[in-house]
């Protein structure tokens, strides 16, 4: 009944957070009819996310190509203080704070159930690499910034067990941020009394 | 602080229906990190939308390259019936019932003041001219399926005085759909009876 491009759009878009089949299927029928400029220009923005590399230090997306990104590389940035996060926008989220003068390991989007994939475990060797290479085996603070939510919190066990020995301090952020809620979605306000009250 | 390529997707993407501005970074975030091949899968999908075509004579999206549709082109369908709608999505929900031998014309998404777009008023000319030369000036009925809703409404008595001459009878849909609902979320029951209480 769908043309066959319809039925191959809703395939691998509702395959994508928050995109239902439903959805996926307005959307094809949607862009299939902002006529072949538009669908070109959408098809190319999709395509251009392939110019960005993963920065071989947190692991966040950049358009570096292979090399640290602007965070990474900045030297008025203390290696001592390391923040955890699932998520780029969560990233984002904390740096609009300007409280935090670390860096990150962005780990990606964690388990309900506590287990590590097998690339957040590479990712946390890099880590305790570096660690054990530039800060002589201990960071000052480990902060562990997932969600202050049932499956954030099981997964702060898990991170806080790999890391404990390569850390003075593990820390979460404050519990400012109301329970249950998610850190990408917090005010400024919020996170930087989260940042501040870290325990 | 967004590389540029995420900049550019969350422009683009953020225009589309039910996606906002932090979906949509979070969709390019996603997406970027679901690797080359991927990335690519999903850029592909979005360009062969340029594959399909508009029906010429009932306007909806498919595969047929300036030819006529399946549906336009089954000689055991009804001329004599025609059925307005709005989206594909309510065209396939119509034709799910398999309670209606008529044709359609997809008119596209209707505005809130009830008035309508110049694409939208070529697609009645092209109905009209349809109905003048195939069925001598006037169809046995058509079926006005707008959503049973304010805006629904309101565009129904718009597009009744375009069409009142070109039919014996102007119907919409019986009201057996829930008032405030949508045709595209309806049951298939619902929507049969809706079709067979027309009035």
């Amino acid at each position: 009944m769908l043309p066959d491009p319809i039925k191959k759009f809703v395939e691998v878009f509702s395959k994508l957070p928050s995109l239902g089949p439903r959805q996926a299927t307005r959307l094809a029928f949607y862009i299939a009819a902002l006529g072949k400029n538009k669908v070109k220009e959408i098809s190319q923005a999709v395509a251009a996310l392939n110019d960005l590399t993963p920065c071989v230090q947190c692991f966040r997306t950049h358009a570096g190509n292979g090399k640290l990104c602007p965070i990474c590389s900045d030297p008025t940035r203390s290696k001592n203080l390391i923040a955890i996060v699932e998520k780029e926008t969560d990233l984002l989220s904390l740096e609009k704070t300007k409280k935090f003068n670390g860096w990150y390991l962005v780990i990606g989007e964690l388990h309900k159930k506590g287990e590590l994939e097998p690339e957040q475990k590479l990712r946390l060797q890099s880590l305790k690499k570096i660690v054990k290479k530039e800060l002589g085996g201990k960071a000052e603070e480990i902060i562990i910034a997932t969600n202050p939510t049932v499956y954030g919190d099981i997964n702060a066990v898990t991170l806080k067990k790999e890391l404990e020995e390569y850390a003075n301090k593990i820390t979460r952020l404050g519990r400012g941020i109301p329970t249950g809620g998610e850190i990408e979605f917090a005010d400024e306000d919020t996170l930087s009394s989260a940042l501040e009250k870290r325990s």
